[in-house]
């Protein structure tokens, strides 16, 4: 089986497995067909150097790989290529099932940048589309010194690092995704690689996530958006899940008005056990897990009725996406900050439109309460503590 | 002379002195005029118990003041009890000033609210009117225990203070108005009185500073802005009006895009010299300015012409001030990390609309193009390296 074939394979799946099937048939085999895929893809076959070639060539990713082609072959079994091929083909993947939902015309934008220091990236965009607002897919592909502020602030959390201006190297795929109809949720995810250099040798780490941020509550929704996630998690270690849910919980959290986001899903980082490939393997089935946990609720609202109080609403719920965002999220800032950082970039996250109107309360008893009172107290989804007890 | 008087001629003048005419005569009348009043108002005139009884109840303040009247009467040669009253006054006046260009039903609405720790404030908003999209006037008066985080940044930015928690006070006025036409500028402004008391005993300090941000560049209306500022400054200190401009262009960067969020005005901090009410008379003449800076503004330009194209980038530049408000400014920051904050009224600042395009590039030669030259380049308004060259 080449690779090509195990791409094609695994994306008809995804359609295939559209929501209505996913809730009705056992998950176990749904999940174990969906990322056994992946496995097949990306650890248990070796690939010969026409397979490589053939695989970097593959006319489906958004464009050229960052790192040159010749490099890439040279150095397949490196997790820095292992880790560039993933994201180059998730970010391929998400953009084109996302475009099948939209109109004809409607298509990515595509931006290849490249850094003076090292590396670069692949930004796409789709703007003002009839499905799609907003929609940013990113891949970075990243090497330099890191600066000994950064060193720091990786040793406050824990890391082991000699303090000094360190080699260091990082590559990732970020998306979020603002839909025009208020009832299609905002979608988040970002899976990345980071290795650090000190005298004592190379360190390494994962880092990830995927959350929904609904404008309308659909408990169904969350769900299966819960469920997919943890079917990613579960085959690798059946503790994830629910730390990450936790994690995620409490790190898109808005302190000064004490709400959450949305409605979770799953966040993590320094990820480096049990060992880098099933770390990496970890890491490819979360990846994978986002179009089978987001493309069935476009599909399911995305013609939804709604009308001018549904937009106001889904803008306010927008200014909050920019406070988090601006004020907490540790990527943008850390983005922000960094020198030559190419903003236009890291900011493609925010929505194309937002509203702050002075001290809105939403209505008792309304959809909206409804949504707050999520917000303002996360649910457990899955009830996998009445499950446990 | 009575004080409501004094108010009184205070504000007619304030009127009169119409941009046209502003433009049109010797500016040191017109400055030594305006200035003059507050002097009266402020600093020359002591008073009686029956007149300060007057002041304080008279009905023209947005709401009783947070401080009780007994206490205020008592206290009235304090600092903080001519600072409170100053801020009150100044709230209310450009209350009344932006009512007065609004349609008859435009009204401010007024929240007091107080502290569990000590102290309180009183937030004006006036939303969605004809004129003002969004304009929030604020006052805050509050006092307790600083912690020592935020005794140690007073300290990083030279303060001599002792290593410990310790009680201060503190008050201001700070005022964002967005109007809905894109030819009126956005105007801020904030002015603040610091007190905080270690084993050495008490040390005190002024702050604030009144900015300009067009969305299309007039260059008659930034002549008269500034100009109005420079005669508030140079009745106290010639060399106030070129430090502070220099200072507001410093501080209201985006360091990201490389730009300045307007066209600048005056901001300052710490300033403790040469004597406490010397600093008042500085601030008060500032604040006092802010009226007549900016009303004419608004008169004028209220009714122009415009369409689809001008309202969308007035809505791009609002994302920028968005930007600039959540992830730079230090008083938005300080204010959403202090516990118990008041956000509504920190957050007050922010549009009502906002909006973020991906890669937005004004036409060459555009409006649009003309106005970002001057933000990537700030601009000698008044000419004042030529005329001392």
């Amino acid at each position: 089986m080449s690779f090509k074939t195990v791409v094609r394979s695994f994306r008809t799946l995804s359609y295939v497995g559209s929501y209505k099937k996913i809730r009705d048939r056992p998950y176990k085999f749904y999940c174990a067909a969906l990322i056994g895929t992946g496995f097949v893809a990306y650890s248990q076959m070796k690939r010969n150097r026409a397979e490589m070639k053939e695989i970097i060539q593959l006319k489906n990713y958004m464009a050229e790989p960052i790192t040159p082609l010749a490099q890439l072959e040279k150095n397949q079994d490196d997790m820095k290529t292992q880790m560039e091929l993933l994201i180059m083909r998730i970010q391929a993947e998400f953009c084109r099932a996302l475009e099948k939902e939209e109109d004809e015309e409607a298509k990515f934008k595509v931006d290849r940048w490249t850094r003076n220091e090292g590396g670069g990236g692949i930004t796409c965009v789709l703007q003002d589309g009839r499905v799609f607002e907003k929609a940013g897919v990113n891949i970075s592909v990243v090497s330099g010194k890191l600066p000994p502020a950064a060193v720091q602030q990786m040793r406050s959390r824990g890391k082991k690092l000699e303090s000094a201006e360190l080699p260091f190297f990082a590559c990732g795929v970020s998306a979020v995704i603002h839909p025009r109809n208020p009832m299609v949720p905002t979608i988040h995810f970002n899976y990345r690689y980071f290795e650090v250099r000190d005298k004592d040798g190379v360190q390494w780490w994962f880092g990830g996530g995927t959350d929904l941020t609904p404008y309308y509550l659909n408990e169904d929704d969350a769900v299966h958006f819960h469920l997919t996630l943890k079917h990613a998690c579960d085959s690798h270690d059946p503790t994830y899940y629910p730390r990450f849910k936790k994690w995620c919980d409490d790190y898109f959290t808005i302190p000064h008005r004490g709400e959450r986001r949305g409605v979770g899903g799953i966040f993590f980082d320094d990820i480096d056990s049990p060992s880098k490939e099933e770390a990496f393997e970890f890491v490819t089935s979360c990846a994978e897990a986002v179009v089978p946990s987001y493309i069935p609720l476009v599909q399911k609202h995305k013609d939804d009725a709604y009308g001018y109080h549904e937009r106001q609403w889904q803008l306010l719920r927008r200014g909050r996406y920019v406070e988090f965002n601006l004020v907490y999220d540790r990527g943008t800032k850390f983005g922000l900050h960094t020198p030559e950082a190419r903003y236009e970039s890291i900011l493609m996250s925010l929505p194309l439109n937002a509203k702050w109107e002075y001290m809105h309360e939403p209505k008792e008893n309304s959809p909206e309460e409804k949504l707050m009172k999520v917000l303002k107290e996360p649910r457990d989804w899955l009830k996998l503590e009445r499950a446990t007890a």
